[in-house]
This record gives C-alpha cells, structure tokens and sequence, in this order.
C-alpha cells in the first residue's frame, strides 16, 4: 500500500478547519502535530485567521507554497466535496476525513453526502481514510490523534474501526509497557478499508504484533485473505465490535458498520488464526504477552510466589485456564533437603513462599534460588512470579520484602533461563495511593518488573489467559 | 454459637508468645490489639520479658490477675498442650491458634501433635480457631488480623480457610469501597469449623453478606445445612480453593485440607444457592454489588456514557452476560426531539455521548437529564453508567467533562429512581499516577462514586457479570 506511506511520511501535512479553539478538532491535530514533534512543515488552513497556534495559517489548499502528501480534513461535511476537488492543485496524495455525521447518522441525506465525498476523492485521485475517524497516531513520524500518547515508539500496530477505542488501547496499553509502532483509525471505511489497512500492517518492518477492532467489512472476502496473509507472519489479535443485537445497533450508529453474523466473523477468524479478544482490557493483556514472551511452545508452568490460598487459588486457575502444574521434579526436593530442611518434602509447585518461615530472614537464600531451580529444571515450559503481597509484617518490612521479590524475579529473568510472567496484584486507582504505602509499593514493584521487561499483570487469570494464547500460537505455527 | 461472642466480646485478651521483634506474630497480634483499640484489657504472656510493647508481660496465663475469655497463641506448636492445660484457671473460652506446622506439612508426628492439642482442648473444655489461621478481624472490636486494614465496620462478613486470602479480600475490597462486620480465619479448622463460623455469621445482625473460602470441608452434611440456612436469611458468596489436581495438592500442604470433588463442591453450592466466584476479585465484584445495590429483579439495562467503540464493546458485553438492551422507548425519542435534534433519532441504547458534539458545550443540559430520562423510564430495570474517558480534549477540558460526568451520575443515583451501577475504567496503578493527570482524575472520580454508595468497577465486563448476581439472586427468591 504505497498510498498509505504518503500518511506515515508526507513530506508536508495541511490540517484543513484549522482553529484556535481548544474544543474542536481543528485544534487538537494542529497541536497534536506541533507536541509530537511532525518534522516538515505544517500548515493549518483556515480562511478567517492570519495565524493559528503560531504557524502561519492559509485560506486554502491551492494558497499554500508547496506540494503537500497529506491532509487532515476537520470540516463539516458539507464542506468536503470542495476540499477533495482543491486537493490535486497541492498533488493531496491521502486525505484523513476526521469530519463525522455521515452515513453512521443514518439520515439519506447524510448518505447521499458521503457518496458524493466517495465521487469528489476519486475524481481528484486522492485516497481517503475514513470519514469519522481520529486517523493515525505514529509516534516515529510525529503524529499523534490523542494527548498525551507515548512519544517513544514500539512495535504493535493496531487498525481501529473505533478512535475511541485506540485511545483506550493507547492509554491502557502504556500503563502495561507496550509502545506502538502505528496505529490507524478509520471509522465508516468510506475508500480505503480495514483490509488495506491490515496489508499494510502486515508488511511494516516496524509492526510485529497487530491489534484490531472491526466492527464491519467492507469487503467480506477480501477482509479473510489480508487477516490471513498478516497472521502467517506475525500475530493478530482482534475483537469484534457488535456481536450481538444491541452491539450490532450500536456499530450501525457508530461507523455505519453492517455489523454481520458472528458465526461468520468467528469462523472468518478461526479460519485466518486470528486471536479473539473479548474487550480493551483482554486485548491489551494478549499483547503485553506476545509483545515480550519469546515463543512458548509447552504448557507446564512453575510458579512461585503467591501463599497459602493465593497460591491454591493460582493453582485452579491456571489449570483451568489450561496450563499444567507438574510437581517439584525429586533431583529438586533433594537439592533443597539440605538447603531448607524445614520445608523440602513439604513445599509444591505453587512454591508457596509463606510456609518459609520468614520471608526477610533464614531462608533468604533460597528465596532467592527457587525461581531460578524453577527456571533451570527441564520439567518447566515457563515461570509465573506472583507477589506474596499478603505477606502479614509491619509496613516497613513488609515493603522490603516486596522489593525483595522484585530483585530476585528480575535477577532470573535476566538470565534468559525460562520465559517469565509476574503477577502483581493491581488495586484499582481508586485509592489514593499517594496515602497508602502498600498500593504505592506495588505499583513500583509494577513497574519495575514491566520496565525490566517482564510481562506483568495484576491478576493471575488475566496472565494465565494470555499465555495461553501466546502457547497456541506457537504450536499452531509448529504444526503448519 | 455462643462461644464464638467470647472471641468477639472477650472481657480480656491474653497473646500467648507475645514479642518485641516485629518479625514475629507474637509482635504482631499484641500491636494490632493496641492499633484497633481494642477496648479491654490486654495481657502479653511472656516469660522472658518484664513488658511488652509498653504493656505488663506475665508468665504464664495462670499469673494473670483476672478471667480472660479469648487467648491469641502464638507459640510454637510443642508448646501449645502445656498452653491449653492452664486455660481451664483463668476460664478461658476460646484460643485462637495461630499456630502452624501441623497437620499441613504432612508429616506424621505433626499429625500426631494435633491430635493431641484436640485432646488436650476438650479436656480443658476450650473452643479453639485454627490451628494454621490468622483468627478474627472485627473491626467493630478493636480485634484486627493485619496491619492498615480499616478500622471503620460494614456489613460484609467472611469465613475464610486462608488467612492470607482474608488479608486480600480486605485490602482489594477496601478500594472498591467494601466495609466489613466480621472476619474469620480458620485454617486447619481442628476443633471450630466453616459450618460452625458461617452458621454464627448467618445469625449476626451486623452481618448483611457473607464471602467464604473453603478449601476442605470437615463434616460435608453439615456445611450443606450451614450453607443453605445460610442462603435463606443473606446472600452467601464463595470460593472453592482446590478446584483442580494442582489445587488439591496445594490445599493439602496450606490446610491439610481434603479438598474433595469438584463436581460435589459445586452441586452442593447450587443445592445451598451459594453464589460462586473465581478469585479474589470476582468475589470482590460480587460483593460490591450486593453490598451497595437494593434488589434488582430484571435484567433490562440502561448504559449512558461510553462512546463510539466502547459503547459497541459495552452492548455485545452486557448482552453476553445475560443483560438485554432494550432500544430507546419511543415517548423517549419525543422528549429529546426538542431538547438535542442532532441527535433524537441517532442516538441509541447505549446513549453514546461522543455523538453529543461537544459535551461540555450545546448539549450539556441534555448530558445531565439523559441518564435521569433513563432512570425514570420504565423500560429499565437499571442503570449502567460509563465514564466516556477516551474524549479527545486537552487535558485541562478532560478533566472538567469527566468531572461533571460523574456529578451527573451521583445526582441522579441520589434521587434514587433506579440502581445504578458506574463503570470508570481502571488503570492498574503500574504507573505513576501522581504525574499522569489522566489516570490521577479518574482515581478521583472513581473515589467520588464509591464515597456515593455507587458500586464502581473498572470495566463493564466485570460490572455485568457483578449485577447478573444480583439479578439471579433476588429472581431465585421470588420464586421460592
């Protein structure tokens, strides 16, 4: 799709309904251009200011001095059609029509406006990606459709039907350590579509995983050969916006979307080898899981950590989701025999640290051992770390003790000996943590582990759940 | 259980093995009692010291000065008959016995100890909680098993097998805004058992919902007639720890417990109408909804917030959990003719509020009667409202739109026409909220919600699969 590079890398980019006020649109992608650091130039179109946001503003298209690869289009509707036929004057190789209430209104008049948008792009040449859609945020170029992204760029792609929702995935998504290399929304698929969107994703060096939110297809056919194509060579992860009456309802309302069974969406998926996410927050823990877990082709898992019914409680789970729990193989009961005789023939798989007999004292030294006895012996495909947060002493040895854990999780990751996934358990920001020294510590210890590169999650559920698709996806490539 | 008002009520409490060394439950339980204010006298027994923690020590239970109901032991387990054979000269009632290294470890002359402090019990013709636990939080008592747990009561009251599972249930339940009236620890449930605990909990007015975690059962017969005895007078939320093959050998080494089959485990709970959850998070999602919400008997739901993408994930999500979505009544439709003629035939169930063009501008009068039209319609059984977080405006103007949202919503949840349930959604605190404006806002207005007795999760999967319990509970009543 080499259209779509002349979005990633125009070599100048006009945002037409430039404005000065900061509850519109035309505000936000000027400075959005202006905060993310888009290296050429910028030039805001708006025939009523002089200047806007300090950059010389210009009535139109066909005023400003160069050719320009790339508008972002904040017009009403009714004003587009103009501003597709100014676009060859300027050489507009893609136009991103953020301008909404279109077809997704539902209203004829709306839909005959939009196919009229459809006749204007083709007449000037110009592709389009949406309408009613943020567009792109691609942090490496300096572009951005929300505040506050992170600058520094990353490697999962994301296609979103939604802009809203790849806010949220941008957002949420940072809060577990993933970074982005493009993500693109693209509302009512008015030209180009979800699958050349995809194609593209497939195809960029700078893409390894690929997140997607659908909530129609333009093109049903076309839509399964690029998922296809994608996922024989990097993993996609998808949710299916409006899978049922009410959702499908919605998607019409949203983008327009002719939401379809999703009978033929799931099979369509299974077909392709796309993985399922339910929501934000599912798809966002399965890309923490392929963004930094090496291929994980086994299921037997060794955790350590948790305590008492933490740990019984990670048992179910795990093997619910899934994963197998082998014993302590006996070449490792015998190392710990002398090591930690209280507990040798006592302790399982969960290791559950709260039978040690005092975490910070004694039996320091095989705390920090048993995770890597975990990750050396051949019986285990990988390590879940779980924070023993329950841990029963006063706050100020309570927080070494956590800290602790950190450090001795870390030390074995960086040994590269086994793949590993901590588990840390994750209040909800509801608190105020800044008052509370226990929420406060285990979000540094969060974020230390994720800055270590270690897949972190909060519960022991959402972990097991996401490495098990990362299994799945290991051992399907094996098979094919 | 009369018994069990001495461990609640006690005149006086004796710490047996009190301590100075804060890496020491003898440390630990004599701080708690001086921390939770605990109203009668404490006496430390420890033969070694003159004073603890600022308190007169005695050497023994015999020396102490006048009867004491409840003993907390925190001696080592050889030393606990010699302990209980003294108990019968201060007419001890109950001894709590934090005691482990028992019957867990699985060791013969373990086994053969307890038996023994059993005997040695009934001789004295004392109650004993444990061995293996950490006793009783009651915070309307001044009695508390760990530190910084809240020292206001609810009405939530627990029976749990793992100590360290209590200790998360209380910090994970505090953030969601769950208070409780009375929490038992039992671990190896030797003498005293779940039945024995849930039948006194079922009978306490201060209790208005029960969570437990069972890893065995002691007497099956028994549990099924506490459990159901139960389930008529309050609802009875549990986790079975030891679901699984891994599970089962993780309980045994925790509680000694015979975790016994699964299918057995969970047939008796529904027989009972005991509500059944995951973890520790699902339980608390559970409880805070049948904490905070009045009973529900239908299952038609309002959603209002949200936006685009997440108003789309939010219908397929509740429809997936057994909600269903009616569309907007018609007489609806009438009423915002009028008010927001944008919008009056687009908008949908969910209200989707990224189509109110502006909602901190035009329409706001319309933001701040629409979730109340909802509340009043009687096409709805309930309300679910969303903070539409992903708005795309600068920080400054975000803040203020997810501000007057959540205004909104408490308003209309104080005129108390329908149950409301919030959803704000939750960034894990791996970051550091104190610098991020966004994740720090929404802390706040998710505090806002639950100081205002609106049960608040952080995502709608979890807020429907909450409700879905109540709904099922109160229509389980009708019925009979």
């Amino acid at each position: 799709m080499d259209v779509l590079e002349s979005a990633f890398h125009p070599n100048a980019v006009a945002v037409a309904g430039a404005s000065e006020d900061p509850f519109s649109f035309g505000y936000h992608y000027v400075r959005h251009l202006l905060d993310y650091g888009y290296p050429g130039h910028i030039y805001p179109v708006n025939p009523r200011r002089e200047t806007i946001q300090g950059l010389k503003a210009y009535p139109n298209l066909t005023s400003i001095p160069e050719p320009v690869d790339y508008v972002i289009c904040c017009l009403p509707a009714s004003k587009v059609p103009d501003l597709l036929a100014e676009c060859p004057s300027r050489g507009v190789k893609v136009v991103h029509l953020l301008t909404a209430r279109l077809s997704e209104t539902g209203r004829q008049e709306a839909k005959d406006l939009e196919s009229r948008i459809l006749q204007e792009a083709r007449r000037s040449n110009v592709r389009l990606i949406g309408p009613n859609c943020m567009g792109i945020y691609y942090p490496g170029g300096g572009i951005s459709l929300g505040y506050g992204f992170p600058k520094e760029a990353g490697i999962v792609g994301a296609v979103f039907q939604s802009g809203g929702a790849s806010d949220l995935l941008v957002r949420h998504g940072e809060l577990q350590g993933l970074r982005f290399s493009k993500v693109i929304s693209y509302g009512n698929a008015l030209d180009l579509d979800e699958s050349d969107f995809l194609n593209y994703l497939a195809h960029d060096d700078e893409t390894k995983v690929i997140a997607a939110y659908f909530e129609g297809a333009k093109d049903g056919r076309k839509l399964l050969n690029a998922l296809t194509d994608a996922v024989r060579v990097k993993p996609v992860i998808a949710i299916k916006g409006g899978r049922g009456l009410a959702g499908t309802r919605a998607a019409a309302s949203h983008t327009a979307a002719l939401a379809g069974s999703n009978v033929i969406w799931e099979t369509a998926f299974r077909k392709a080898g796309v993985i399922q996410a339910q929501d934000i927050r599912e798809l966002v823990n399965f890309l923490v899981a392929f963004s930094f877990l090496p291929p994980i082709r086994g299921n037997r898992v060794g955790i350590f950590g948790g305590g008492g019914g933490m740990s019984v409680m990670s048992a179910d789970i795990c093997e619910e989701a899934g994963l197998v729990l082998p014993p302590l193989p006996a070449e490792f009961r015998e190392k710990l025999r002398t090591k930690a005789p209280e507990i040798w023939d006592w302790v399982g798989n969960p290791v559950d640290v709260s039978i040690m007999g005092g975490i910070s004292r004694g039996l320091e030294a095989v705390i920090g051992e048993f995770p890597e006895m975990i990750a050396e012996s051949p019986q285990f495909d990988f390590i879940i770390t779980e924070m023993a947060e329950d841990n029963p002493f006063p706050e100020d040895i309570w927080s070494v003790v956590v800290k602790r854990q950190t450090e001795a999780y870390i030390n074995v990751s960086r040994k590269q000996l086994k793949p590993m996934i901590a588990v840390v358990g994750g209040g909800e920001t509801s608190y105020d943590e800044s008052k509370n020294m226990r929420w406060r510590a285990l979000a540094e210890q969060r974020a230390r582990l994720i800055n270590a590169g270690i897949p972190t999650y909060s519960t022991i559920a959402e972990a097991a759940r996401a490495v098990r698709q990362v299994i799945g996806y290991w051992q399907t490539r094996e098979e094919t």
